[in-house]
Formats: structure tokens, C-alpha cells, sequence
């Protein structure tokens, strides 16, 4: 049985995460892996519950504090029940977002600091890392543009643009601080030119 | 417009916490006190939802660590949303469980250690405290006894009887440690001699 390995894709809103994960999987079974795809928040029951509380009602309904806390519960259930047991089977997990989504949103742009954060992390998972996380980054317009065409924005999507930027600024520190787990891939382009520049991004890991 | 305080009650089940803190709020109006009556987990909107997370479902359908930060993020919404508006109106707030209950239970209890779900709550609500909080302490035999005529029982308090022996050694240790806070307080016999030794215990905040 080969070894399984865990892989997160990260990047603001309408990036193309959703759409590189399922052709990223694809990709990947097609080379022989069993692949698992998941996301967050979510990606077990406990952590779907979670997730309603989060995404449903008023922008302000949590504080950025608590919207933290409730984070890094649902990523312990979603660790805990669906991620190591998959790997354990060894199996390949691709997750939609995962830790540094919630070090970008609410450690850098809300002002929780990435530190506290990752803290929140170690307490509730003992610091479980995918083998590696790529960040989808595409330039301002192109995204607002896609998301315009999907003509959607949840809770948290819907906030300013200061905060979006804010968000991209914090995915690049964390990059520049874990270069060997975090890469940053251009968004650009067809979907098969970037699903290319990700298996190229995981090319020591296949 | 006098001052607010915030008073916790706290101890295991069945040791009368419900019963007293009804008790000690009419008391206190009598006194001519203007009484906020909550509990948790709960007592806002957005914790009472997480309490429904927490008390639905199988035993183990949280781990520890998720159980412990879901609590805190409850906490965080409960002080923000309804404790601290209420101290700023002048209000009097009487907690039906608080803090001290996640750091007997998961702290002590569930083996997370006292001092680690201490730092969530100074991430989550920046450490505020009650001004008293006043643990009930029954011999186990009389509290037993008193939830079997209840005939109650549900996640947490359906747990074993070592697991309750840990919560209460907890309860006192937090008590050694803070004597300034935490008051025990016995409570055998006769409603109302209960209520007076409660009373007593707040003594120097009436
Ligand atoms: N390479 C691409 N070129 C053009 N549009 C794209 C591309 N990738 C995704 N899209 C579109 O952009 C929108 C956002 O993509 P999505 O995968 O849902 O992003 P995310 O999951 O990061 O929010 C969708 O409407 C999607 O079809
Ligand atoms: N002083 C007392 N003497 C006898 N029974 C009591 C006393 N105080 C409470 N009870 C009963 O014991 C049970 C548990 O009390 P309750 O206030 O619900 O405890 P808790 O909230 O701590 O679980 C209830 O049935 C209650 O009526
Ligand atoms: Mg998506
Ligand atoms: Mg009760």
C-alpha cells in the first residue's frame, strides 16, 4: 500500500480552488491514487454543523474571536474523523481550504495575529499539517470578476475589499514562512494550465 | 447607579445550581438588586446554539479538544453579547455554570489540563472573571440521590463516576488556587440554608 498524502488548496474567493480540487483529483486518479476530496469548514458531521453556525446569519452574528474558536473545533473533528483515517487507509486527501484559511482570515485580515491562530491549532489538533498547501493567487480584477459571473458571497465573502487584500498579504506571509509546505501557484489561465502548475507544485511529493 | 457584579454558581450535577441560583436572585432583589439570571452553556443567541451542538448526540461525539473549544467560543458570545452589556447597565449577573465548569470538566476531568483551557478563555473573552464564583460541594451519596428523583441525565452528566470524583477534586484545586474568586460552599440540607450560606459567601460585594 502507498503512503497516503495530504494536500490543501488555499486562496481568497473565486480563486478556482473548488474547481482545482476536483480536477487536481482527477489528475491524481488518474495516476493510480485513491483520493479522498473534502473541505472546510466541514468535511466530517460535527464539523458540518459547525459550518451552519459559522455561514448562516449576520456578518457580525460571531466576533472574530469566537469565529476563530468555532474554526479550529470543526478542523479538530474534521482531522480527527476524516483526514487521519483516510490517510491511515493511505489514501490522498485534497482539502478546499483547511488551517491557513483561518491564519489568513482571521489571524492576518481580522487582526487575531497568525501566532494566536496557529495556536488555536496545536491545542485542537496538535498542529497536523498537510504535506503540502498551494495558494491559488490571481490578480484583483480577474477574481472579482469570477466571482461577479457566480454572482455569489456568503457571510464571510462578503466582506471589503480592504479585508480581501489583507487575506492575500497574510496567505504570502505564511508562504514566505513555511516555504516548504506552502507554495504559491498563478491562478491564471485555463483550468488545465493551472491544475499543470499544482501537480507541478507536488511534483516531489507523486 | 450602583455597581454590577457577576457571580457565578458552579459544582456537579445534581448539587443544586439551578435550584440556588433562582433562589439567590430573589434574595438579591429583595435586597433591592436589579438581577440578569443566565446560564451555560448558553445565554445568548449564538451560544445557546453551540450548547445544542454540545448536548446533542453520542457521548463521544466531540473529542475533548473540540468539546473544549466549542465551549469557549459559546463563552466568548455569552460574555460579550449578554454579561458585559449587562454589568454596564448596573446590572447584578448570576451564571448557572461559567468558566470554572470547563476547566473542572475538560481542564481537570477530561485530562486537558486546568491552565490550557485557561488560555482559551484569555484568547476567547480576554480572561474575565466573576467577581465570586461559589462552588457547591455535596457528598456524593446526597447528589447521586438527587438526580435519580430528577431522573435526569444527558451527554456530560451521563459520563462515569470516577470521571465526576476528577470534576469536583478540580473544583477545589481551582479554589486553592484562587481563593479570592472561588468560595466552597456546602450544600446539605434545607433549600434556604443553602441560600444563607451563599449569601454569606457574597457578604463582602452586597
Ligand atoms: N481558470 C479559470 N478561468 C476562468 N474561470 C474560472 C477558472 N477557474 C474557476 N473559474 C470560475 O471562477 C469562479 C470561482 O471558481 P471556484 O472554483 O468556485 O473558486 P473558489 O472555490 O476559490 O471560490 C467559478 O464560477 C468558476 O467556474
Ligand atoms: N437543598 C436541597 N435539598 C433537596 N433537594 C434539592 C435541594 N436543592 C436541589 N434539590 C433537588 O435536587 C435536584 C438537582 O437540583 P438542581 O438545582 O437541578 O441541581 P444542578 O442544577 O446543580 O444540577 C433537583 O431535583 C432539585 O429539586
Ligand atoms: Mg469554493
Ligand atoms: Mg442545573
Amino acid at each position: 500500500m502507498s503512503t497516503g498524502r495530504f494536500i490543501s488548496l488555499e486562496g481568497g474567493e473565486g480563486v478556482g480552488k473548488s474547481t482545482q480540487v476536483t480536477a487536481l483529483a482527477e489528475a491524481l486518479r488518474h495516476r493510480g491514487k485513491d483520493v479522498l476530496v473534502t473541505r472546510e469548514p466541514g468535511g466530517s458531521p460535527g464539523a458540518e454543523a459547525i459550518r451552519s453556525l459559522l455561514l448562516s446569519g449576520a456578518g457580525d452574528r460571531w466576533s472574530m474571536r469566537a469565529e476563530a474558536l468555532l474554526f479550529a473545533a470543526a478542523r479538530a473533528d474534521h482531522v480527527e474523523k476524516t483526514i487521519r483515517p483516510a490517510l491511515a487507509a493511505g489514501r490522498w486527501v485534497l482539502s478546499d481550504r483547511f488551517l491557513d484559511s483561518s491564519l489568513a482570515y482571521q489571524g492576518g485580515a481580522g487582526g487575531l495575529g497568525i501566532s494566536q491562530v496557529r495556536a488555536l491549532h496545536r491545542f485542537g489538533s496538535e498542529d497536523f499539517l498537510p504535506d503540502r498547501t498551494l495558494v491559488l493567487l490571481l490578480a484583483e480584477g480577474v477574481e472579482r470578476a469570477r466571482l461577479r459571473d457566480r454572482g455569489e458571497s456568503d457571510r464571510i465573502g462578503g466582506r471589503s475589499n480592504a479585508y480581501h487584500l489583507a487575506v492575500e498579504g497574510a496567505f504570502r506571509q505564511v508562504a514566505r514562512e513555511e516555504p516548504g509546505r506552502v507554495r504559491l501557484v498563478d491562478a491564471a489561465g485555463a483550468t488545465t494550465s493551472v491544475t499543470g502548475r499544482l501537480l507541478t507544485a507536488l511534483g516531489d511529493l507523486l
